[in-house]
C-alpha cells in the first residue's frame, strides 16, 4: 500500500495488522524490565492475584501493538506519531495468545494553525485468537498533508 | 512505607519515585522490539524527521515510568492495577535525559458494586531533569479496601 497522506484517510476507514503470538517468556520478560509485579512474573503467585494466573503486563500488550501497527497497520506518511492515547484493558493477555490490531478512523481534523498537517483519531481494538478485546485504545495521530491547501 | 489500602489514601496526596537515566542504546533497543520507526532507532534519519533528533518512543517513556512507579511510586496493597489510562506526550524523551515521576490523587472512588475494592486517580507526570514534563498520564487505578464496610 501506498503511504497515506491526510487527504487519503476517511472516517470509517478500517486496517488489521498482523498478528504476535505473546509467550510466557516473552511476557516475563518485559515484566521484569518494565513492569516487575508478581502477578506479571511468577505464574504461582499470580495465581493467587487479581488476575488468576499469569497476565501480560497492559504495557507490555500497548507496546506489541504498536509494533504490530507499525509493521502492517496503516502506512502514514512520515510515520506514526501519538499526540495523546486513552487505553483500556477489558481482559488480561494470557501466554500463549495470539494478538492483532483492527482499527478504525473516527475522526480528520485538519490543523486549523499549520496547513502541512491535521490529525486522525483512531480507534484500535487489540483483540486475542479468540476475538476478545485485550485493549481498547483512542489515539490521536498526527498525519501529514500532501501539499499545503 | 507500609502498604496502602483505599483507606489510606486522600485527594492531594502527593508521591515522587526516583529517577532513571535514558540512554541511547536503551532507547533504540526498544524502539527495536516495539517501536520501530527511524526517529526512535536512527540518530542520522531522526534529524530529518519532525522529532528532530534521537527521540524514546513514547511507549518507551510510558513502560519506564511505570517501572518507577513500581519500584518506588504508592505502595498500593496488591500492586498497581490499572482499568484506564489517558496519556500526552508535550516533549520528547532525549538520550541522556533522566526522568521520574511526580503523581497526586485526584479522586478517591469506593466501588458501588463490589465492597472490598475502589478506584483512585492519579494524575502523574514524567518529567526530565529539567522539570520538563514529557508524559502526562491520568490513571484509573484499582485500590483494595483494608476490609468491606
Amino acid at each position: 500500500m501506498d503511504v497515506l497522506y491526510l487527504e487519503d484517510i476517511k472516517v470509517g476507514q478500517t486496517f488489521r495488522t498482523g498478528s504476535h503470538l505473546l509467550t510466557e517468556d516473552e511476557i516475563k520478560a518485559f515484566a521484569r524490565d518494565y513492569d516487575p509485579q508478581p502477578f506479571h512474573t511468577d505464574p504461582e503467585a499470580a495465581k493467587h492475584s487479581f488476575f488468576g494466573g499469569l497476565a501480560a503486563s497492559g504495557w507490555h500488550t500497548a507496546a506489541v501493538s504498536m509494533r504490530l501497527q507499525v509493521e502492517s497497520g496503516p502506512p502514514l506518511a512520515g510515520g506514526m506519531i501519538g499526540a495523546s492515547v486513552e487505553l483500556t484493558w477489558p481482559r488480561p493477555t494470557r501466554p500463549g495468545d495470539e494478538i492483532h490490531v483492527a482499527s478504525e478512523v473516527t475522526a480528520v481534523t485538519p490543523s486549523r494553525s499549520k496547513p502541512d498537517r491535521g490529525f486522525i483519531t483512531l480507534r484500535s481494538e487489540t483483540r486475542n485468537q479468540r476475538g476478545d478485546v485485550v485493549q481498547l485504545q483512542v489515539s490521536k495521530l498526527l498525519v501529514w498533508r500532501r501539499k499545503a491547501p
